[in-house]
């Protein structure tokens, strides 16, 4: 590898804030000073909120900070959003918000959330006979509804709780290998936290019991519990959202193509994403944009979600799209059912200043609202990507958006970014090509120059 | 929903930032003028930088502050790296240090690139009989090779460039649809504008091709591209991080759990996350805890990497662990096998001032260099959260790290800090608990008067 081999440290944790980075500037970086005065610029000038900050993750030197931009316009199920997205890509915000424009002319997006039920599951082995425990499991039910009341009281004042207890077998995994599967709601949280604390309430319950229980021999009496936690898979936790016009609606499109035209190409781009897992992926990472943009946005986990979304979208055997669409009856009908575990009390949704904003400019909605929002912003997504994708080709707009960033790389001043941006209106933007243009207006200055 | 029904704003995206903030905070803010404030404090004081920083999105009013937090002690085949993590969940870097930590001890990370080849594709419809586009393929590959040679010259300067073509059909999507597959390699860039631009070329020297060939007739001449789009599913752009030691090397774990007992406990852990995709979402979950909190601190593009690397989860048909285990002759394995499209050059990674960073702490990686890193942190985590798992359960060392969170948010004072802390050192820790022992405190101080 490409620098010189470093030292391990010892007690780095222990160090103060300002000791991690001395440390770190001085073993790690060519202008110790600089890159000490640039971490420390990023720090929220409030003190107290830095520390909130701080407190979310360990040996924390600084910030990292991300565009926070807004969708207006988002339209669902009759009412207004104005949505907050954060997100480092160039041209998500800006096709969020032109697909939610788009749409609030033909009746905006329709969003519904189809179930709510999170899951959780306590793994274990048992060596005794299989009929045994599933004889048992009732009793063994009782006792975890039992043990855990004080751990859910709260949560079943509020509307949740425990909606199921199962026992699965899993023998190919092991022999002796079972789960028990709860299913949960969690109402407005996303229920981490406490589907854990139920779970290693049910796993103490588990042992006690078959130490206790008098039906079971010496050797029955030893379960040994493997882990106890729950699983963001939560198929049972949907939301749909989804947009339709009669084909005529939709408009015409540059490069000349008509409404019947754009909606086959359309259809087809999603069916392709239906049946190409190498399709599929970008094609969901694009639904992903948008999603993952409103859950950082709320202080909501969108590893949770990525990972849950992904293996939704490989059930039946095969990775898919998520989005579907039908060209029927002269109406264009495009949709997105997704399943999405999201909070708006608990976790750092309301610990995360921006976060706890974010939902203000929501409306302070509750779980389910958020679910439809963020379901809706990742069907614009979906549909802004393909929209471009079927009529003027991805590259002509992301590269304008990028070639400002380009710009800002090089360094180019205000009236060489004019030129560069005329120059380049009708072709194709690349890296190099803006790099050796500018180099050409540097070099020839008196051929460039603005005509009076 | 729960707010009243806004209106609809034209020209947003043309107003000014202050009068993008305005707008939002007198329509859905109830203190307009805090709010104001609020979104302000979190701009960069330096004005260009915060200009960057805007360049990145569309629609931008502030910044998302994210935990920037580093792993140090992370040993890849024999070097030690200080990693950067950018995450806002509790206990992911500690968890990342001590496993770093642990394994520093039993001679670290090895990792190695298995292959690096990304992917494109142009989708296109064409009626003509099958056996033709067969038999003229090569042809039609040579002019891709001519017309595209100005786009690629630059990339093969660096030793990247086309690595195949080919033609797949997938009549099942429709009668004459067909792929062009391009693979491609980006050097140190993840590559996607440069993907794009090529597969762009490509398809404006498919529908010449078509036009000008002699070989066809006029029926055959129409030729329909439907997109031309980079894929995200790289599944031989893949990097291997792998950790072993004699099983007594593994030492004694919390709560009596001796090395062979612990080994076998977490073999079955992985085991059951390769068999059950409920248990394996949250398994692999947790392996992008880790990976994430680097590509984001990188500038790389996680929405890419978390979609390559789920759909590559569910390649044989069932999603499963990306990690694998194995127990033999007295060797405990440990290895994880993940596809990784990034960069070290281009995209935000030399544009984000933290990115830029973050790679100079890394020794300025190259992207293959940058692949073993993240990977090697993915593992770190994987390995980190099963240990908890298999031996003290997850919530107790994560809610003693959310516990400063929880006291954050009820506005705790310094000694009513200690006293909870002291309390709940051996106790569950719920959110609802904490709040009532808190209040118990504030309701009998003499009680909880610390005693001199």
């Amino acid at each position: 590898m490409s620098t010189a081999p470093k030292q391990p440290i010892a007690g780095f944790s222990k160090l103060s804030k300002v000791g991690k980075i001395k440390w770190i500037v001085e073993n790690f970086f060519r202008e110790p000073d600089t890159v000490m005065r640039e971490l420390t610029s990023y720090w929220h000038h409030n003190e107290d909120q830095q520390k909130v900050l701080d407190g979310f993750s360990e040996n924390t030197i600084s910030n990292f900070l991300l565009p926070y931009g807004v969708a207006p316009n988002v339209m669902i199920n009759g009412q207004y959003y104005c949505v907050p997205m954060v997100i480092e890509e160039s041209s998500v915000v800006a096709a969020a918000s032109s697909a939610a424009k788009f749409w609030m002319d033909r009746g905006g997006f329709k969003a519904r959330v189809i179930s709510m039920i999170k899951k959780g599951q306590v793994h274990f082995l048992w060596k005794g006979p299989r009929e045994k425990i599933r004889e048992i499991f009732p009793e063994l039910k009782d006792a975890f509804c039992r043990d855990v009341q004080p751990h859910i009281a709260n949560m079943e004042k509020r509307g949740g709780g425990i909606r199921n207890i199962q026992l699965r077998e899993l023998p190919e995994v092991e022999a002796g290998y079972y789960q028990i599967d709860v299913d949960l709601e969690t109402c407005d949280s996303m229920g981490a936290n406490f589907t854990n604390t139920v779970l290693e309430s049910f796993a103490q319950t588990l042992i006690a019991f078959f130490e206790a229980h008098p039906g079971f021999s010496t050797e029955e009496r030893e379960v040994r519990v493997i882990m106890s936690i729950l699983s963001n898979y939560t198929p049972d936790c949907v939301v749909r959202a989804e947009v339709w016009c009669a084909i005529q609606d939709l408009g015409t499109f540059p490069n000349q193509i008509q409404a019947e035209e754009f909606a086959e190409k359309f259809a087809l781009a999603v069916q392709i994403a239906k049946h190409d897992p190498y399709r599929a992926t970008t094609h969901n990472k694009g639904i992903f944009n948008g999603v993952d943009a409103v859950v950082i946005a709320t202080g909501n986990d969108f590893r949770a979600v990525e990972a849950c979304g992904h293996a939704y979208a490989a059930r039946d055997g095969q990775y898919r799209s998520l989005s579907d669409c039908k060209v029927k009856d002269g109406i264009f009908r495009f949709w997105l059912e997704i399943p999405l575990a999201l909070g708006t009390v608990g976790g750092l949704t309301n610990l995360h200043p921006m976060a706890k904003r974010s939902l203000e400019l929501l409306g302070d909605p509750t779980a389910s609202e958020l679910m439809q929002i963020v379901a809706s912003v990742g069907l614009a997504q979906n549909f802004a990507a393909l929209r471009s994708l079927v009529t003027t080709g991805i590259q002509q707009g992301h590269m304008k958006m990028h070639l400002q960033n380009i710009l800002n790389t090089l360094g180019a001043s205000d009236p060489e970014k004019n030129l560069i941006q005329g120059h380049f209106s009708d072709k194709v933007i690349t890296y190099q090509g803006v790099r050796e243009y500018l180099e050409r207006i540097r070099d020839q200055p008196a051929t460039f120059a603005v005509k009076p």
